[in-house]
């Protein structure tokens, strides 16, 4: 299934071409999110689904959609337009971002803060050589987070920014906990602390410590005979994870965990207050997400990066971005004309 | 004072330069809050404003900066580099934006959204025969609230979007109160309805009438002698501006408008709700501001848009634009790198 569309281009000349082919790579929760939000667009289409398992244990979800192997992707060079990386941070976006930014241009949500500008220059580098667009760091945080970030402070000079996660699970202190023994399996929840979020509302710009700001909700599921109180204890002094910060922990069993823990929902706000003029007005600008499905959310904004990947390759550019880079109409199916007028 | 500062251009490359020199064209409250807000941005400097009023008659509070007659801008092609148009768009920026964008870049906050799409056409044509950026209907709404509009609805390709005005004063209702017989002067005040506020942040994506989202609340200083229940009655039926919504009219001394609404605050929300996946996960994203000072703010955003028209124009672009055609980075003091390293 094929057809017209129109291309958003920043000016008022306007071409015409197919669908944008898409390719996932890696298919775990992301993966299959970006397949079912390629399906809400109609500008769009996937391709192909690459995997590190064996092909034919993959079944995806599309018709008429390929499952190939991981390093069998060359082969599609001239049937995809974008491909989603949708690996992990810590060890598979080092490694497969550079590699694949080399022959297609690619959307990734690496979400490591501190190793983003090391991760950028490497992208960068093969993006360039292979003359493709490669946008690193798509989401929500870091995404659209930054964006509220960037946006609230370049408009008001003087203030504080603040954000707050949550209600939402944590992989990473769901996977700290699981770690400590005699725990059989772990679901830690971050929860923003109501008080410090009205407060940061109200524009009085507190100072907020760490344990201000967030508290942990962990859900423990127990080995047999484990000793509870010396899980609760490892739990609620562990570094850089719990120390700093009011942790309750409920020991629940298996089937508690499964039936009321097994969701992905998380949200959160970037709320920035500051001053104007010389009396004194107080501004506050918030930004919201309430979502039920973390990954699916991530997903559907790493598929509109993708047109917009696709767009600025056409235009000839090419070097790794992020989305401070990208103008917003690019994002759109809709025409820069349709924007001004139906949502300016 | 003149410092040295970095560009941001999108690229690892960098650039030294001088301040950003700007000029107000128009010194109402735009304007004031305009000379504000330069003053906030450590990059930027006033250096002159424009007024059709008796230079002499206009003091400004910051030292050095040249008042001139509106028809004396000309003299200054080389000293400014980026105009503030902080005219009116019902009469003032239709003439002015295209005549300034012939020779000098701008930016305007043109906010009669019918009337985008044929100004936009004007100012690009002039702009782009004066080789000049010029940005326009620039602020929160059309600005900020148009941005959050597009990047909702390109990340929930499917839901719904909600756009909710106030507590704040509308300028043009205030002045159709004043023009009927009896009422020696008024206020009114865009009051989002709580109930649909809140429907709509519940995702349940409801059907809304122009009187489920808004009341009015009018503040009426009645002539002497004046019919009240005429006035009332005239302002709860008049076409267009009140007979669709719920309206109240408190009639107040001419002292007590003065002391209890004089201020300008302002402020609304910007709600998309949509679903994604094949298990119908809702997603709720939401933009909201709170303003002391409605011309102030608006002019924080005019003032960041200069920034970028500056940056563009340096680029090499020409013509119009409006906040969809603007990556965000252009907006922010701080170099690409800065804010992939502080901010992303």
């Amino acid at each position: 299934m094929r057809a017209k569309m129109q291309l958003y281009s920043g000016k008022e000349d306007v071409c015409f071409m197919e669908k944008i082919r898409i390719g996932i790579v890696g298919y775990g929760n992301i993966g299959r999110g970006v397949e079912q939000a390629v399906a809400r667009n109609e500008d769009m289409e996937l391709r192909a689904v690459f995997t590190r398992r064996a092909p034919e244990s993959v079944s995806v979800k599309t018709e008429g959609v390929e499952v190939r192997r991981f390093d069998d992707m060359l082969s599609m060079k001239d049937e995809i337009d974008v491909m989603v990386l949708c690996g992990g941070s810590a060890t598979d976006l080092p490694v497969i971002g550079p590699e694949v930014a080399a022959n297609f241009n690619t959307i990734d949500s690496f979400d490591t803060h501190a190793k983003i500008p090391e991760y950028f220059a490497n992208v960068d580098k093969a993006a360039k050589e292979g003359g493709n667009v490669s946008i690193i760091s798509v989401g929500w945080d870091p995404g659209m987070f930054s964006l509220n970030r960037l946006y609230a402070e370049a408009i008001l000079a003087q203030g504080s920014t603040y954000t707050f996660w949550g209600k939402g699970v944590s992989q990473g202190h769901s996977d700290a906990i699981r770690r400590i023994d005699g725990v059989k399996n772990a679901i830690q929840y971050t929860v923003p602390v109501e008080e410090a979020v009205n407060n940061v509302r109200s524009g009085s710009e507190p100072k907020l410590t760490t344990r201000d700001k967030h508290l942990r909700e962990c859900y423990v599921v127990a080995e047999d005979g484990a000793d509870r109180a010396a899980i609760e204890q490892a739990i609620k002094t562990m570094p850089n994870y719990f120390d700093e910060y009011d942790t309750t922990v409920t020991f629940v069993t298996e089937e508690e965990l499964k039936a009321n823990h097994s969701r992905m929902p998380h949200g959160g706000f970037v709320i920035r207050s500051g001053e104007t003029g010389c009396e004194g007005n107080k501004h506050v600008i918030e930004y919201s997400l309430k979502l039920d499905s973390n990954p699916e959310f991530t997903a559907s904004v790493l598929v509109c990066y993708a047109r917009a990947a696709y767009r600025l390759s056409k235009a000839g550019e090419n070097g790794a971005k992020s989305v401070f880079d990208v103008a917003p109409g690019m994002l759109s199916q809709k025409t820069a004309e349709e924007l001004r007028a139906q949502m300016l």
